[in-house]
């Protein structure tokens, strides 16, 4: 497949920009199989990256790697949160150590002053789908930014970190990423640089490649953390290793965004919310009327309820024949819906299950 | 004695100027024995306060407070330092639990950036000569900024404090405070937050008075932490105290500081050092002959040695005696400066038999 799918084409523009714009790398073309086994490096949905030889050396020798993330608990936890998922899963099924911080100070000094409900928030919101979605506690260090660790040892060195790498940044540096900056930003921002660097350190791996996989918007936090990790002497870090992949957009097209309730499909709507919602909103690239449709065909690339299914189809076989016959006219946009709708509905029945059995293993991932 | 020293007098003069500047409150004139059998408090080298009322109310009914105080790990531990010191040792007598911390992030954050050499000047230059001045390990927190606990919890509440409160300042107010703010400082200035407000956390003893005893230079501190413990919602704090004392001088007047070394006298100097330097540098209130002296007499207002005794002569009628005789031109210059040399010498000698004992007991005071 490879090379002909339309997400490699919409990869390769991006490619173009944003290596002039950010100065990332485009993914290498010779993947090794454990990855483009996976359809969003086969598809090239996970498009660029900063340093993965470090990654696909580790994976190629089977030495120990990092993978780490982070969540922001707030709002509802839908479609677009499972693109990370996917990664994690995987790392995790390759035998990578998965470093999973909740930003909860973050959220705390940002949006909401409520440490309660952001941790209610982080475990039955995003934990429980999480764990619904195949996370397993093995290799699995899953922290809030406000309890690091039960070992004061690791707690010490995690803040310490964080408040030791402020003498390697200038406000100018921390303005040019987070604009109006206040101290609460700033304070989140070292948090921040703290959870992908602190890793490395001797209480915790040690140096260790680290891999971060994030859409192009983070990636301001990736070249802070990397610029810091370059000038921080007390300890050498192997230089931090980033992908970015493309994101999952919203139902009227661009951003699946929390905040805003009919731009996305949550993970706890009902089948009969998500079909509504798909139905009424997912725009389409089909044409107005049957007829026209028919006589000049339906553009995928613009269409949502395709582009979902380039996400949740993992059959290539199946996405191409769809494409194709959407593109012909074949396939009316009705029909496209109902295809996405049959994925999604299906999707939700098992996980609503899964979240029920989810709910018991909570209590393994935490560890504070 | 009370009303008639000299100091009292100075005293005075500064309570009027600094209520007006700084809005604190002068001491009240009846404090508890316990605190005029000191003579910092009987002199009134400690002169003003921000509600000390909380402190003095838990004297009275012998309710628990705490005395917190911190110390940055840089050059010398001089006899400027002592007068911490003797309050240190004075409230830990009255029964108060010390929290002391070693500011040491904020040393490597704005000045050496060697954790190894700045935990060596703080255990061997600075706690040293606590324990030979005799603190205790009972009911005394003696911490590093770097590493808080090695119980999890205590440490996870205590970095939380200080990253949660950024949300309750302002950059302006900061400035204010710190002129050119930079990450590092902001940073350091979070933690001193958290040092003076987290002995009031439930991980450690819940609400309860609290007094920090501070140089007015050290007031902006005291005021952002009174601040942010007004305005942070998650936990209500006890009103913080704090007490204000004269500096002691430095040689040749002015501030005494570790940076400038004709200004000091190190507790590691040996006698005869000392003597040589009280000898060569310290600044006279005497005339220029001895016939002038005999005639007009000296002013000890202004002379060194004798402001040296009005923090190491405990005993007033001697002290007074001293003053009256300066005063009228009886005491030479030579002679002053001798009752200050043996005063020294004698506090060096006995000082440094303590140090020898003290080292053994370092890691008593060590709970991390």
């Amino acid at each position: 497949m490879a090379t002909v799918t339309p997400w490699e084409v919409k990869g390769d523009i991006d490619y173009e920009r944003l290596i002039k714009e950010f100065g990332i790398s485009p993914m290498p073309k010779d993947l090794p199989k454990v990855l483009t086994d996976n359809h969003l490096f086969r598809r090239g949905i996970i498009y660029g990256h900063r340093d993965f030889n470090k990654i696909l050396d580790s994976i190629k020798s089977k030495k120990k790697f990092v993978m780490m993330t982070g969540l922001m608990p707030s709002g509802k936890f839908h479609f677009g949160h499972a693109t990370v998922i996917q990664q994690i899963l995987l790392y995790q099924k390759m035998g990578a150590k998965l470093y999973i911080t909740v930003a909860d100070i973050e959220a705390y000094n940002t949006r909401n002053p409520d440490m309660q409900e952001l941790k209610k928030i982080a475990l039955e919101e995003y934990l429980i789908n999480y764990i619904a979605l195949g996370l397993k506690p093995k290799n699995c260090n899953f922290y809030f930014q406000s309890q690091r660790s039960k070992d004061g040892k690791k707690s010490n060195a995690y803040y310490s970190l964080a408040n030791k790498v402020s003498r390697n940044i200038t406000f100018n540096e921390v303005k040019a990423i987070y604009g109006d900056i206040t101290p609460a930003k700033l304070s989140s921002a070292l948090l921040q640089v703290s959870d992908m660097l602190h890793p490395q350190l001797s209480e915790f791996e040690g140096p260790i490649p680290v891999v971060v996989p994030v859409g192009i918007d983070q990636d301001p936090h990736i070249k802070l953390a990397r610029d810091i990790m370059y000038r921080f002497k007390e300890q050498k870090f192997m230089t931090l290793s980033s992908t970015y992949h493309i994101f999952m957009p919203g139902l009227k097209g661009g951003k699946m965004s929390s905040s805003d309730q009919l731009s996305y499909i949550s993970l706890t709507d009902t089948p009969e919310q998500a079909t509504n919602k798909i139905r009424k909103y997912a725009f389409s690239g089909g044409q107005a009327t049957i007829e026209e449709h028919r006589k000049k065909g339906g553009n995928p690339h613009i269409d949502i309820s395709y582009q979902y299914l380039t996400f949740l189809e993992e059959d290539d076989k199946k996405l191409k024949q769809i494409y194709e016959n959407y593109k012909s006219g074949s396939l009316l946009t009705s029909e496209l819906k109902q295809i996405c709708i049959d994925k999604v509905t299906k999707f939700l029945k098992n996980h609503h299950k899964q979240r029920e059995k989810a709910k018991k293993q909570i209590p393994k991932f935490i560890k504070f």
